[in-house]
């Protein structure tokens, strides 16, 4: 039998986010051995509805089932300041469809960013084998102000980054986060 | 069938914890309330063996079991800064035995201090209904320079913060991080 961890279980039976995920976890690893950044996806949510318990070592959950997150699945820390992303993969070719993001998780953006956290979302269009970094700021702006429920490929062209292909981190995208800082 | 969240499930059949973890996570939801901070308990961290897949809101976890946390309980934003932190009850009188937290955890917090995050533990020695604060420097210089396996009630005494009992919130620990901050 082969074991999932909670991190990559979600994304495997839904098909859906394991190669920019492993891409990204992999980056962060290389941010943590390298003392640049502490970056951690979370444990997938969920809800405990049965235990055998016969020690502290030994407890075996029998019944469980997900949760809906209420908060992103990247957090961590770099020069000191509080880092939070999401990281999305779309087969869409023009845009990024934004029920891909929980409301909640669009609202809990919007309460890091407004205390000063970094906030963004890396979005890979797989067919196009191009991946992006977009502020919480243009998210945000772009939710606020328009009615459209998907973002188009241009915005991201536009007001994000296009996040080169590298081989060590894979997925650079504290370089992104370095403008963000600079520019305040 | 009564359901526990994975976030307090561990306590709960453990029998620790509980209390303490009750209250800051009021806090938590009182900093949250009143924008003041955004600080979460991750969800506990398990390894997922067996699903029954049926659809994508339907998935059943029929056999799982806990992982050994890697990183602390605790973190988030305040004031742009990264927050990271270990929440633990003891009812030893005199001491906080430190093979309560995990040595990767130590390791955790000793690497989210030196890239600027503010790190620290809140210990509850239950039996006297005391709460203190002890900011990671002061944790880390005790486990690198003491042979003790446990940390002395004097030393919370004399280089961490007794948490003042209050109604809202409940654990003001932010209170401290202040005090932290402004001292560099």
């Amino acid at each position: 039998m082969k074991l999932h961890s909670a991190n990559n279980y979600n994304y495997k039976y839904s098909n859906r986010g394991m190669g920019l995920e492993a891409d990204i976890n992999a980056s962060n690893e290389y941010y943590l051995n390298n003392d640049k950044a502490v970056i951690y996806k979370k444990p997938t949510p969920i809800t405990i509805n049965k235990v055998n318990y016969h020690s502290r070592s030994d407890a075996l959950i029998t019944e469980a089932h997900f949760n809906t997150p209420s908060t992103t699945d990247y957090n961590g820390v770099y020069k000191g300041r509080y880092i939070d992303f999401e990281a999305k993969e779309t087969k869409n070719k023009t845009s990024f469809p934004l029920n891909n993001i929980h409301a909640h998780q669009i609202e809990h953006i919007r309460k890091i960013t407004k205390l000063g956290g970094i906030g963004f979302i890396i979005v890979r269009f797989t067919t196009l084998d191009e991946t992006y970094y977009l502020s919480s700021d243009k998210l945000l702006s772009f939710i606020d102000n328009k009615t459209r429920k998907s973002i188009p490929l241009d915005y991201f062209r536009e007001k994000g980054h296009l996040i080169k292909h590298k081989l060590r981190p894979l997925v650079d995208y504290l370089e992104y986060v370095d403008k963000y800082i600079k520019e305040g």
